[in-house]
């Protein structure tokens, strides 16, 4: 059953048992489901038959089966409740040539087996020498070629010393990771590292998006900085030995506070838990009745069932720790649909919005308060108390839309006790019905005048004291608001002031499989070239994000240049290899003052829900060494009809130019 | 008029004369041709004519030309005499915005002219700081991008300390590009490294085909290493300071040993040369008449005419060395054109050969002296000189084609005066044809018995003493000899011999920026997983070879495993960073004892051409560090209907599996 009823966190409500024999599979499955899991994770064959390559048989003679029949279970259980695991002794580069001879085949016939069964997934364990596995990666690779729905999970130590902890057959068998890592020599560094073993098999494998990480945890764990490398990778589960379990007063099985942190920020990700081992607990003598509940890790409240098993106690912790996560919240919920789904970024001065898109924009109250408050701040900065009465300052909203920002600005005159006259310009025709609905249902009569124009092609009746506008992209500059508020600043008096008065794009290289997968998928260049408005959550920043381009308005030089080009250097902070995806894309806009929006992670403004971040995709993803210097290159390019982005890295080693004169993506004009 | 009259230099017999500056278009090129040059290399806009940016205009004014009339020469001239270079002020990644501004502005409009002229091609010069030249390489990438015919040739300096040597206009207003390689600082030594400019340029121009280098030498060369590393590029023409040539004895220019056998490895790759710079040399007073001839440098003959201008002087020493170059044996003319020329490597077994290519192979005496040579040593080893007389050797051809083989196996029965009985064994109907013809016309009756049938099903009347064979193809086992042999060997007297009786084919990690492009042209993935059969040339090999895979004949163990894998380990040996685009394969086979078959370069068996090499592609060329250590693999794979080999590099970096279950590449059983 579910570790909670929750349902914000993807899979990881389900937990998993891994089981070291499963000679009787029907039984096993049972047990575990009665403590309380939603799946085991069994070997496909006894994990120690080991078995040579199949020949051709003398006629007549009976093969005896090398598994298990699959009349046993079902096929919804088959899929849904059992994980394979291959056999423990596979080892694809023995420098025995019969052993790697039989285990390549032993692989081949288990993978082909799992899926016969239509199993989820299989999990794959690394060689004693996990850097020298390129024969292991071949079949790997040749298998994931003809896989449609069952993946491949590389189950690795999070770290080498925490491998040793293993209560897994497999490291009781096989050369412990640590001893591998040593005789590697001169790869001790890479070799001790187990990210380096996945990153090596991903790239051999081409980074296959069904090739996933299951993470063994020891009773020592990496440092966080070290563990938040897989953040951005497929990390499918974690497993969690009973023998790194520590005993609470009451005899209950406990993890350290480290542990649970890490598990909590799993459960969030929707990583699921796999328990491996046997039970080094039982409930205590003098245990309470069924159904009450006891003082658990530091004095939460844990409910004790009466356990038939003694796993279950370690499942009924597993479930306290998941409800205990806190509470997603709504917005969390809203956004949860856009994880890490790649959007295009809007075009609104070439196309028009709809309805529903103004509908979602205009739900963002935090916006408009702080647009209010920007405007509020700068009436009373321009009209003194005692010209309050008579003085009317001009205002105009260009790109009105459906009225938001003017009923934010009717709201800050309210405020401000300051007298305006607005102008409300747009383009949209549709949304001029809207506008001109309002003058009448929101009694804007006298006050607001609707003016169905293109702001770069308006002919003002008069000036503007104050300019509004929300033509803001994710990455700041990218939806063309300096090309827009440049023309339209002719009718700003000489000491207006646009809102907002400037912005700054930031940049950042991250890690995330899963969107560079996603653009992949498309299987073209175009889309490697394009920049992709997402809510980024399966990803790492690998560097602090450094500011790119600035914009001021109004923009009073004698020949405006709206091109821009820079150079950026990153310093690699994780604490090991790891690998670069492309580039995560901010803004933080001043919209009057210290009046700032922003999506910019150190500076975001709370409860803003407008703007997701932009991702800039490289066309190959690249390894980047420890505490590399990364040299990456953006501009903002300029033709007649469009502006477009163009980006490279040239450090450690150089990409192609992405993008090149606007080829694949661009903002028309 | 051309150097010489040789035609097996591609254009490298055209010669160039570098001008400073061209003010009068026509009298320039009139004066290069009078001395013998076939093109002048010149600037495109006045050196020194550094303009802004275009702006808009006021209406009515005039904007005067920014550079001369193209009315001034006939298309064909500049199409055909004239190569463009950029102005040398262009600076567009300086600190200095409006120098970036104005350079990006002029290189565009200089490249747009060249391309309106139709020029063959723009001579760039490299940026004070090459390695922070991403601006530079970006209006470059997009322009490469629009180019149909016209190509950018990137000139930089042979190495960095006699870049200082040059004569042209543009290191005198110029940085020295050493100073700016030591004020690069941490980049020092890559600075420093002019293959490092190029390489970066053209990774980030993501390795475009209209991209070239020009070389500037110097008085120092750099050493014979360094130079090579610019075979396996796209190395369009050298340029010749006047000021590194010495004066010989009679007072003639000459240059240095090393200078003329790097001249003469350039002609002979269809390199151009381009004299650059003032005479220093004028004819002496006491020179003989026209036409007469003196001693040269090292006492060669030297042509001597009354030289109006003295850069004549110069012509005439080159138009010397590219006559001296040794002749082209008749072999290379016959092969140049198949040079760097991707051909897919047959299928001997699935198809049937055409009567043309039996001629082609047949023609290659060599093979079949060699051929004939060891079934001579195995007649006579086989047969002692006393039962020479009744004993009667069976030798078996096995794919005897059109009867080369038999031929060849009667001709050694003669000289060993060894009486035999051949079987001559062919799948394809069409050469069964000529072998039954022949043993009419060439007098095989009684001796050769034509057996129309495949060798792995024929069912031979009688066992073999000899089993002749030519299954090999470049890479020895890519044509299935291993699968023929092994299915024929069952009519092999257990004492029997197999000619051959083992071959080994050999790797090595190269550079070839054409190969490369070649197969991206394509633009698949099925490309870059396919090996190709190619006269390499413009290529330079960055390891010694290595052993990949090894087959014996005849193969008796209980189970034939015709699949091998192997790890290898080159040492790259250029002196400095260099790229990899993927791999030469060769293959030696012991025909029998120690008469060899080799491709194997450092055992190529003389004057034999019926094998190119292999190349196996990589999908992504990749930089090599000096002095790295590049770990291959590759392997050798089965299936029920089909060979393939699956190929990757795990170091310095994971390449992705090549080629997973012969997806795009494998020869059929």
């Amino acid at each position: 059953m579910p570790l909670g009823k929750r349902t914000d966190c993807g899979d990881a409500k389900y937990a998993g048992l891994d089981v070291p024999f499963a000679c009787d599979i029907v039984e096993t499955l049972e047990n575990a489901l009665l403590c309380g899991f939603d799946f085991v994770m069994a070997p496909l064959v006894h994990p120690r038959y080991r078995r040579p390559a199949p020949t051709a048989l003398p006629r007549g003679t009976f093969q005896p089966p090398f598994t298990r029949s699959d009349l046993l279970l079902s096929s919804p259980q088959w899929a849904g409740q059992v994980v394979g695991k291959a056999s423990p002794w596979i080892d694809c580069d023995s420098p025995s040539p019969a052993l790697a001879r039989d285990s390549a085949a032993a692989l081949q016939q288990e993978l082909a087996w799992a899926a016969h069964l239509s199993l989820q997934a299989v999990v794959l364990t690394p060689l004693p020498q996990p850097l020298n596995g390129a024969n292991y990666a071949r079949i790997l690779n040749q298998v994931l070629g003809g896989l449609t729905s069952m993946a491949l999970w590389l189950r690795i130590p999070a770290s080498t010393s925490s491998g040793a902890d293993s209560t897994d057959p497999t490291a009781a068998e096989g050369e412990p990771a640590a001893a591998a890592a040593a005789a590697a020599g001169g790869r001790a560094r890479l070799a001790g590292d187990p990210w380096e073993w996945w990153n090596q098999l991903r790239f051999l494998c081409h980074h296959n998006n069904r090739l996933g990480v299951v993470l063994e945890l020891g009773a020592d764990l990496p440092s966080a900085e070290d563990l938040q490398r897989w953040r951005g990778e497929p990390l499918k589960a974690v497993v969690l030995p009973t023998s790194i379990f520590m005993t609470n007063k009451r005899g209950y099985p406990t993890l350290s506070k480290r542990h649970q942190e890490f598990l909590a920020d799993c459960f969030r990700r929707g990583v699921q838990v796999v328990l491996s081992g046997n039970a080094h607990h039982s409930l205590p003598e003098a245990a309470p009745a069924s159904n009450a509940v006891a003082a658990g890790p530091g004095g939460a409240v844990v409910p004790v069932a009466a356990p038939q098993n003694p796993l279950r106690l370690y499942w009924e912790y597993l479930s306290f720790l998941f409800r205990k996560i806190e509470a997603t919240s709504e917005q969390e919920v809203v956004e949860m649909g856009y994880r890490d789904y790649l959007q295009s970024p809007l075009q609104p001065l070439q196309d028009n919005l709809e309805s529903q898109t103004y509908e979602t924009f205009e739900r963002d109250s935090t916006k408009y308060t702080t647009y209010e408050e920007a405007v509020y701040r700068c009436l009373l900065d321009r009209v003194p108390q005692e010209e309050a009465e008579q003085r009317v300052t001009v205002l105009m909203v260009v790109g009105a839309g459906r009225g938001p920002l003017v009923a934010a600005s009717l709201r800050a005159s309210l405020r401000a006790k300051r007298r305006i006259r607005v102008y409300a310009v747009e383009k949209n025709p549709n949304a001029v019905v809207t506008l001109q609905n309002r003058v009448v249902s929101d009694g804007w009569e006298g006050t607001v005048r609707i003016v169905p124009a293109d702001m770069r092609e308006w002919d003002a009746p008069e000036q503007a004291d104050i300019l509004v506008s929300e033509l803001l992209g994710s990455f700041g500059d990218n939806e063309l608001s300096p090309e827009c508020l440049d023309g339209a600043q002719r009718f700003l008096k000489p000491d207006g002031v646009s809102i907002p008065q400037a912005y700054t794009s930031y940049l950042q290289p991250i890690t995330s499989h899963k969107l560079w997968n996603d653009v992949r998928a498309y299987d073209d260049v175009e889309h490697f070239e394009t920049a992709y408005v997402v809510k980024l959550f399966k990803f790492h920043p690998l560097a602090p994000t450094q500011e790119v381009f600035t914009f001021e308005h109004p923009n009073r030089v004698e020949r405006i240049d709206n091109t821009r080009s820079i150079r950026l250097e990153f310093e690699c902070t994780p604490p090991g290899g790891t690998v670069c995806h492309g580039f995560a894309g901010y803004f933080d806009a001043q919209l009057y003052r210290d009046v700032h929006l922003s999506i910019h992670p150190p500076t975001h403004t709370p409860n803003m829900f407008s703007w997701f971040p932009i991702y800039f995709p490289l066309r190959t993803p690249f390894y980047v060494p420890q505490g590399a210097r990364m040299e990456v290159h953006m501009w903002r390019c300029e033709g007649k009809h469009k502006v477009w982005y163009e980006w490279a890295v040239t450090q450690p080693l150089a990409s192609p130019i992405h993008n090149p004169g606007g080829r694949s993506y661009f903002v028309g004009l």
